[in-house]
């Protein structure tokens, strides 16, 4: 296959900065739809829309749009007229087109879908929308093979030959009754070996794997991988094959929900990629950073009560990095396995149960290991008043670890069960507040501890 | 589908108590393998073995062992003879049984391979066994179909016919020269509409998307997510068709890198899972919560050496949480923003200076706007010497923020340099080193600004 290279790239630009339309179209010629996208998203604006025009088959042109990015598509979807976009939603698979219409404006989708000129495409194309964009309904198609399961073989294989005319791509091959209820599926290995007497239903696979329209994206991505698919039929409420999932569209979502998760780990509050501009980034990591201020300045109040004591014991300062940073950590670990187990289906509400009282163990461990070290650090290496800073120090470690693991734990599993993303209550949210509630725990042992010890 | 909820794991464990084999074999009768090694996964060992045995076809019995978690499998076959073992890779697919005998102890490999009956799948599997597990090679199976460029179409579906009997799912079928080398692909669609008397060579995808033996998995991924593919051709050095990858395994190792990249972000040192022991939790996260610990007590010996300081200025103390904890956040979203880029494929060594610079603005953005709320808020809310403190604060975030952002730019690009996993540049190591630095700066900074303000 012809690939392309940085070099590449730079030539293409400098062809078009000459406005070499033969010189750009031979550079093009033979690339992939995909690599065409990831030529023209690396060029500026204006220079991939040159280099888009260049493209004269507007099917070619349509692969090269969905291949696009969410924000580089609309960027070139901007300059077109609604005739010009409803041409290429013809050219698109459903499933596509309807992810291309949800990302127009709303006043637009109206218009552009006069200009389907395949009524049977925009009939489709209309019936998908009505659902749920994070449900199976919202991510199928309706290209696919559908046969009857009375049919013999040959006239299954008259009937496929007919229905492939308009799929690109053939998956599987599913059995309907007379009412378009799904029945099973007809493995390609089976159609080639299969006596050819034989009717389908006696050698169709029954019962197979399915999800119903109104099933969670989420649900979809886990029985993708545990029955390890490559395209799943989709049915109505009474069983009605209503459309088919396919692989690519899936890994797609894991790709981008273990990417969000990620993002929300790290203290990225809106989707942002290596590639995106000085604004899109700052506006992605600003809303943190002073979301991370504010507990900053909650934690310089937290100690402004405090000021006496640190006048009286000056090295109670000096581990308040400590407790606030041992706090975040095991926060960020424990709700880290929450979330996670909650994406690859291996926690749900119904056994988390268990899940809390192991973490109330691990949480003893490792509180007991962190505070004994650091009590015997500190009765080391200070002098003044050390029995006080020592017990101060490693008993509020001791609270802080428990206190952070518990609400680590339970954040995410209880937005989880608001049906809020878990994922949010991961990274700076659990750092954040277990480093405030770290430090007044601290504040407050430190006190209880001078006062008793020492009396002050 | 016949499908099992939690009430049924706990009846299945009640009947393995009180061995009940008719009853259990009721139960799992008309589960799918993957549903048979969930239920599995969920119960006691000595009873999961018991239902094990319960299954009497050894086919059932190796796909159920192949969907177990790697530890699970492991802990399934250490009961087992090397033969019964050899039994099971008989019935894999090359690629299942390449993963199952590595996963094995070196020294039972070679008696577990002596034991396959069938010599070709032997051969096969000692073939794949030389390759690397994090390349094509190491990935791929050589179940495919291959036919040779001048068939006719009717022989080509004959050639299928013979080949099918041996593989369980056709994906592709690839088309080859005399001497093996891949040639291109006959789609499925082409299969079914090109006329009976056709040659492959005249009417098969010329050039098709395909990988070496030697290509990192990772790029494997990417290839498979940019062409949306559901499987993909392996070829030698030479270009001969080595075997075919399949997207239920790229799926598998997008999954686990996300899982291992947010891991390693959240300061999970090993893999781990929501449903893993207290023993395997504590030993995932108690090494990064030590460093954590050490990065604190070098914290406490920064701030033991501005104990002067601190005497002179209480109101220095109480922001010294807001300095680290900025530093750390500002570097993990650096990081993240780099790790994502390289794991998706839109960040490479080679664009990798653009990056450096979108990132010195956006860190100066990000600088500018907290280092100018932090200042107004002291000033508005300190008293004593607030200019010292607005002062120090201020300048402190200011040169903190842009470190940070560089730092955390920079690490995980060295590491993907140095072929190690930029990952674990994420998360904890960046938080601690930040903080670590933050406190150095602002320490530093108010020493300063406190000789050159008051004359202390």
């Amino acid at each position: 296959m012809k690939e392309f290279n940085e070099e590449d790239i730079k030539i293409i630009e400098h062809l078009a900065d000459e406005h070499n339309a033969e010189g750009a179209r031979a550079e093009i010629a033979g690339l992939h739809p995909a690599d065409i996208a990831e030529i023209l998203r690396r060029l500026p604006l204006r220079d991939a829309e040159w280099v888009f025009n260049l493209l004269d088959d507007t099917e070619e042109k349509a692969d090269v749009i969905m291949e696009l990015d969410e924000e580089d598509r609309k960027k070139l979807l901007e300059g077109m007229e609604p005739e010009q976009i409803g041409h290429f939603i013809d050219l698109l698979d459903t499933d596509d087109a309807v992810d291309l219409i949800q990302e127009l404006d709303k006043e637009d989708r109206e218009e552009v879908i006069q200009h389907i000129d395949d009524v049977e495409q925009a009939g489709d194309i209309v019936d998908l929308l009505q659902y749920d964009e994070d449900t199976a309904g919202g991510l199928m198609g309706t290209e696919m093979i559908e046969v009857n399961e009375n049919l013999s073989m040959p006239e299954c294989i008259d009937e496929m030959r007919r229905q492939a005319e308009e799929i690109e791509d053939i998956y599987n091959i599913y059995v309907v009754d007379d009412d378009g209820r799904l029945k099973g599926v007809l493995p390609l290995k089976t159609m080639i070996t299969a006596p050819s007497a034989s009717k389908i239903k006696h050698v169709m696979e029954r019962d197979p794997v399915s999800v119903r329209t109104d099933t969670p994206i989420e649900d979809v991505a886990i029985d993708f991988e545990k029955y390890d698919l490559v395209a799943m039929p989709v049915v109505d409420s009474i069983g009605r094959l209503a459309g088919q999932i396919t692989v690519d569209d899936v890994m797609d979502e894991v790709r981008e929900q273990s990417e969000r998760d990620y993002q929300l780990a790290s203290g990225l509050s809106s989707d942002v990629d290596a590639g995106d501009s000085v604004w899109e980034q700052t506006k992605a990591r600003l809303p943190w950073l002073l979301i991370g201020i504010i507990g900053g300045i909650v934690n310089s109040l937290i100690l402004g009560g405090f000021e006496a004591q640190i006048q009286a014991v000056t090295a109670l300062a000096i581990f308040i990095p400590l407790i606030g940073g041992t706090g975040g950590n095991v926060g960020v670990q424990a709700s880290a396995i929450v979330v996670q187990g909650l994406a690859n289906g291996r926690l749900d509400l119904k056994n988390s149960a268990r899940q809390i009282g192991r973490e109330v163990l691990v949480a003893l461990l490792n509180a007991i290991v962190i505070s004994s070290v650091v009590f015997c650090y500190v009765m080391l290496t200070q002098s003044e008043l050390r029995w006080v800073v020592a017990t101060s120090v490693a008993s509020s470690l001791f609270a802080v670890v428990i206190f952070a693991t518990i609400f680590g734990t339970l954040v995410p599993l209880t937005l989880e069960r608001l049906k809020i993303n878990p994922a949010l209550a991961t990274g700076p949210f659990i750092q954040i507040t277990n480093d405030v509630v770290g430090l007044l725990i601290y504040v407050g042992m430190s006190t209880l501890m001078l006062v008793k010890l020492t009396g002050v």
